[in-house]
Order: structure tokens, then C-alpha cells, then sequence
């Protein structure tokens, strides 16, 4: 079963208070690019994250504004900001690392909120029950390029509404030479 | 059959002469730490790599000097500055990415001489023989860590004496979650 592969760069998601201390009382995010995610848009507004030892700056919010705040990042990017974040599903941020976000009116000084994304394919419902998935399995993906191989423990993400997608983050693109037109193959599950 | 696994930064390997134009006339490099493989060294001397897009600094230069001189980077680093290079096997390196090394002393403006490393596991002549392996044999690694997999297009690299042990770039090595403790296990090959 073959899919498209998404590579996510660094970005922010925030809820509707947290955009405003960081962009302004009743600031709205302006739409750059819807994303393959109905729905989804990268915004035109970036922040800034830091730790004490170090930041990076240029870091892409995606919309819409959801209902918690939360910084993905790379394993690259987490030394650089020396942290040891969890390797997580969106949204479950429970003893996740603390990080800084800066925006142009504001910062928010966050205990907890970065993670490492893990591997996840998005899929919907109709296609999860047409292709037997349940919701946060764990499967496979092989990837044929020159640099490829298979990634483990991707977790399959059920959405009413879905583009079907596998997204990795950009050490797993950039190790496996991931580019817009690969594709992945699901491998046999259980 | 389990095996180390190092993570290789981006670094430099100096020819002779080119370490001279760097560092200066009759410059021999300073060992800053031993290597796994065999009278492989990190030397105290850095450089920087440079292109028109932009540069990197702090790239170690590994002893002993060869008989070519080649920059190994990672994907993520190709991208920031703005090079394709080919995957390929040290010291191959026609048709490879052109850079600038910047040394204290001087310059060189390589017209080749930049590349991705592929892949490759280190392994004794004595080793070979015992495990059965060929040169230039392709295997693939399995490594199991919390965002591990398999890394396909292995290449088997035999010196007379040799660490056994895989080396993967940062991005494989960030990508898998690899730590200086994380074993690989080569599967069966034909």
C-alpha cells in the first residue's frame, strides 16, 4: 500500500490566548499555504524558540489555533536547544520539555509543550475502515530511495477527514533523502 | 548479528599539501581524541566549509592526512548550503559538490571534493572472512530505539584492521535517535 510523505519542519501550534500574548489582543493568523491536512495552513507569523542555552529563530506557526500550545521540533534541534524532549502524539504534553516562545508583542515562558513529533500517518476514518487500521497502531513504512530503509513505530492517526499521508520529521526526510515526489510503502501488519 | 553504531559529524579530511595551504608550511595536525577505527584521529584543527549561499564553521579535521582532500556533510547541512551532493564512498569523489575550505592560513576553492557519506560498516579483513562478507557488499541495519527502523543500502567497507562498527551521518543518527549505546543488528543478507 503505497502513500505520499510529508516532511514537518520545526513549527508551533498555540491556542487563541497564547497567539495573543504573543502577536496582540484579538490577532488573528494570516493563511500563507493550506497544508495536504484539510483544514491545515501554515501562517505567515514566526516566532522565536529558546531555552537558556540557545534559540532559533524563523519558526513557522501553523493554523488554526487549536486548544493547547505546543512546539515540534527535531532530535537536531533539541541539541542545539539542549533539551531532551519525549518522542509524542500531538497534544499529549504531559511532562514534555519547558521552552520559550517569543512573538513580536509578547513571550510565553512555557513549562512544558516541546516534544518530538513521532511518526504518524494521517488517514481517514472511511479509509482506515476500508484498509482495517485502527487508531494509534503501529506500522511500518519502507521508503526506496538511496538513502532509504523502513521506519518503525509509525502510528496510524484517524481523522473524520484526512489526506492519507505518512509525516516524519526533517532528521527522518533528510536521513532518507525524502523529497516531495517519494513515496512510502506500508508494510504487512498484524 | 549485533554491531556498534558511531554517528559521524561533518567533517574534513586533508591531503598534504592542502592541510599546508590551511595551516601553513610543514603544519602537522594535533590529535585531539583517538577514533574507534584504527589510527583514525579527531584533531584539535578546525576549519570552515563555505559556498555562495552561506557557510559553516567549527568543521574538525580527521587524521591522519590522506591522499585526497573531501568534506563529508549531512543532507541538512547540503540544504543550508545550497549543494546536492552524491551519496558516495570516501575518497570518490568525481562529479562531487564544489566547496570552499577556509583555514587560518588560506583557502582552497575545490572545484569537487564534497559529498554525503553513504552508509558503511567498518570491518576487519580477519572479520569479513569469519561473517562472510564481501567488499562493497550492500546489507541492511536494523536498529531498535524508540524512532528506530531500518537503514537499507549498508555498504561493507574491509581494511586489514578494523573496529566493527556502522557509521551513519547525524541525520540518520538524530532521525533513529541513536545514542553512543544503541546497538544495530545487520539482517541476514544473501
Amino acid at each position: 500500500m503505497k502513500i505520499n510523505i510529508g516532511v514537518s519542519n520545526r513549527h508551533v501550534h498555540l491556542k487563541k490566548d497564547d497567539l495573543e500574548v504573543l502577536f496582540g489582543e484579538g490577532y488573528e493568523l494570516t493563511k500563507a499555504r493550506d497544508l495536504t491536512q484539510p483544514g491545515m495552513y501554515a501562517s505567515a507569523e514566526k516566532v522565536t524558540i529558546k531555552t537558556e542555552k540557545d534559540q532559533i529563530g524563523n519558526v513557522r506557526v501553523l493554523g488554526p489555533a487549536r486548544n493547547y500550545t505546543q512546539v515540534e521540533i527535531s532530535k537536531t534541534d533539541a541539541f542545539k536547544l539542549g533539551l531532551k524532549p519525549p518522542i509524542r502524539t500531538s497534544g499529549d504534553l504531559e511532562g514534555s520539555s519547558p521552552i520559550t516562545i517569543i512573538g513580536p508583542k509578547g513571550e510565553l515562558q512555557l513549562e512544558q509543550g516541546c516534544i518530538i513529533a513521532n511518526r504518524h500517518i494521517h488517514i481517514s476514518e472511511e479509509d482506515a475502515k476500508k484498509y482495517g487500521f485502527e487508531n494509534d497502531q503501529i506500522v511500518s513504512v519502507k521508503v526506496d530511495t538511496e538513502k532509504g530503509g523502513i521506519f518503525d513505530h509509525v502510528h496510524i492517526k484517524i481523522s473524520k477527514e484526512a489526506f492519507l499521508e505518512l509525516h516524519v520529521d526533517t532528521d527522518d526526510g533528510n536521513g532518507f533523502l525524502i523529497s516531495s515526489d517519494t513515496m512510502g510503502e506500508i508494510l504487512d501488519h498484524e
